[in-house]
């Protein structure tokens, strides 16, 4: 049985949830609230010292940080994870594309609108992270008009990286419409067996 | 033979240099100015849409980005990377909080500090990115009080990826005499068979 420290709402923490319930893991959830200061208590810095969700307790007790580390644990094994070593290349080139190249964006709009008050000086970022955030949309754009998923040509844990941020994208001010292929890719991806949406 | 597209002076291309080094693989450098514009031309974006270096061109013509998804594929088999489950993932833990919680705040100071001009207004940033970094730094400073490297309890390309920018954060206004353990772990990790030196 894994625990997640993770918060409900987090594209992040969803990534986990989304991977566990498609594996048919077993695991309890313990909602931790970031916003509220719950992952710079003594007691979850012990769990993980750099402050953030998701933080997965493995089975022998030790703590597991970094969403997409903790997908590809889950992952190793299964049908979510290529076998050999170019395709588990590409699962990890598009999992730091996220962390790097998407997530700073994509999902700090969303929490810009989402979580600060509607007159809060953050605001004046938006601008750019749409223009980056843009960016990073039309790089996935470029590869899903040739790919139906992101690595080795089947369903991974590559795309449930994506996807999480992805697909709320709209809560930032994207317009998703402008990316035909990533809406293509969000109906596959949701279509996928025992799929779970962000309880949000 | 591998082909790196890389910046001679950028933390993220010496990453790939350092694991190709000490792997024993033949390579041969392309230098590619990224703040010159060689990674926005047509024929680069061809090679990675991102934009980005370093990127490698695999012996079968195939481009892989990512500095840190390279640095997996490179050391796969070889004892840079853990073979259980767990040192696996712990190897992933660390680079996507190099990736996500140390480059974004201790290489963009460099950055700014090393290639803009001296009146550059970005220089507003640096506050905020002193105050992030320091606290990237001091995780690892607790983790490297336990531990004599990042992952699996041996050298591995995690301790490549945290080096990189690590070991030349001064460049960027950052004191390591804050961090004896840090600084005990770059010695351990100059200390390698066939290391070579950021060549700045």
């Amino acid at each position: 049985m894994f625990t997640v420290y993770g918060m409900a709402d987090s594209g992040n923490c969803y990534k986990v949830k989304l991977a566990l319930e498609q594996l048919g893991l077993g695991y309890r959830w313990i909602e931790t609230d970031s916003t509220g200061g719950a992952t710079r208590t003594a007691e979850f810095l012990a769990k993980n010292p750099n402050g953030k969700v998701p933080t997965l307790q493995l089975q022998d007790g030790g703590f597991l940080p970094e969403s997409n580390a903790i997908l590809a644990y889950l992952a190793e094994g299964s049908p979510l994870m290529p076998v050999d070593r170019l395709g588990r290349a590409r699962v990890l080139q598009w999992m730091f594309f996220e962390q790097y190249s998407h997530e700073p964006y994509i999902a700090v709009a969303r929490f810009i609108m989402r979580y600060l008050p509607s007159d809060t000086p953050r605001r004046a970022e938006l601008p750019r992270l749409r223009e980056r955030g843009n960016q990073a949309l039309a790089v996935m754009e470029q590869h899903l008009r040739r790919e139906p998923y992101f690595a080795a040509g089947h369903y991974s844990v590559a795309d449930i990286a994506l996807y999480a941020y992805t697909h709320c994208a709209d809560a930032g001010g994207f317009d998703l419409r402008r990316f035909p292929a990533v809406g293509a890719w969000l109906e596959r991806v949701r279509s996928q067996p025992r799929h779970v949406p962000l309880q949000a």
